[in-house]
């Protein structure tokens, strides 16, 4: 279902939030969200340039990527992406990889993260992955435990190698 | 470039040793080299299960996936996948996701695992990605030292859901 906004409509959460999938028009407010977060600031440009656009529509044409928005009584307030990434292991089965989370300072604390996520795992869950999986700063505390109650375990070290 | 083994040659490392792209017929002896791993045992089933097939099949597919293993003297002795992950995340770069990696315990300390890794980043490097990630179990303290010798910073946690 396409709804006025272009976006097809992922989930309907209740209240006046729905999970989205973005479109083109969403990727300025997208960018603004990830460059909103403390340690994304330093690491994002004017969200006009037009690598972000071109970088969308990798995205968009990729079936095993899920650029999402999380909508609420119309304004973007969230974005997270999610991979479909196909392996070997546990007897050839997919994990799904989230990256990308973030959500609108300005709507903490009514619990819309939760439900994002949850609806996250859940769609990974129907599509028969076998593990979601993250990785989050080991500065964000409040993140770990975030994930942890969402039944995520802090099992192991996310290592990272920066190329440029 | 293809050898007579039928798989595309991907880098020679020198004495005798190759990556090259993983084909069909590797996958029994790939499973075996995740089967072998102390945390890998209980996970996999006979290599000869047809669903490892059905999901080489998969990765292969996906020209954002790449399934390598490392032969030396003709024996396929590690495997290694390459996850490309577009994004938007600074100016819409790239990431290199790398699972599953293993090299045969009989060939350990020739340094071929770190030749191995380090030809990935090297890749990773080539095609433009920003960074190059992994998860490794917070149990393989072993890991996390050959991994930030290759320059990789334990700056996350890992998380992860199991859905079955």
């Amino acid at each position: 279902m396409i709804d006025g906004t272009g976006r097809e409509l992922l989930a309907d959460l209740g209240s006046g939030v729905r999970v989205e999938r973005a479109a083109a028009q969403d990727v300025p407010r997208i960018v603004e969200l990830l460059r909103a977060d403390q340690l994304g600031a330093g690491r994002e440009q004017d969200p006009g340039d037009p690598r972000y656009l071109a970088a969308f529509d990798d995205i968009a044409g990729d079936p095993r990527q899920l650029l999402t928005v999380l909508v609420q009584h119309g304004s973007v307030i969230g974005t997270m992406q999610l991979t479909t990434v196909p392996g070997l292991s546990r007897l050839g089965s997919t994990r799904v990889i989230i990256e990308a989370v973030r959500v609108s300072e300005t709507t903490r604390g009514q619990g819309l993260g939760g439900r994002y996520l949850q609806w996250a795992i859940d769609r990974a869950r129907t599509d028969g992955a076998a593990l979601v999986q993250l990785t989050t700063d080991r500065s964000r505390a409040d993140a770990h435990r975030f994930y942890e109650r969402l039944g995520f375990e802090a099992s192991h070290v996310g290592m990272k190698l920066r190329l440029r």
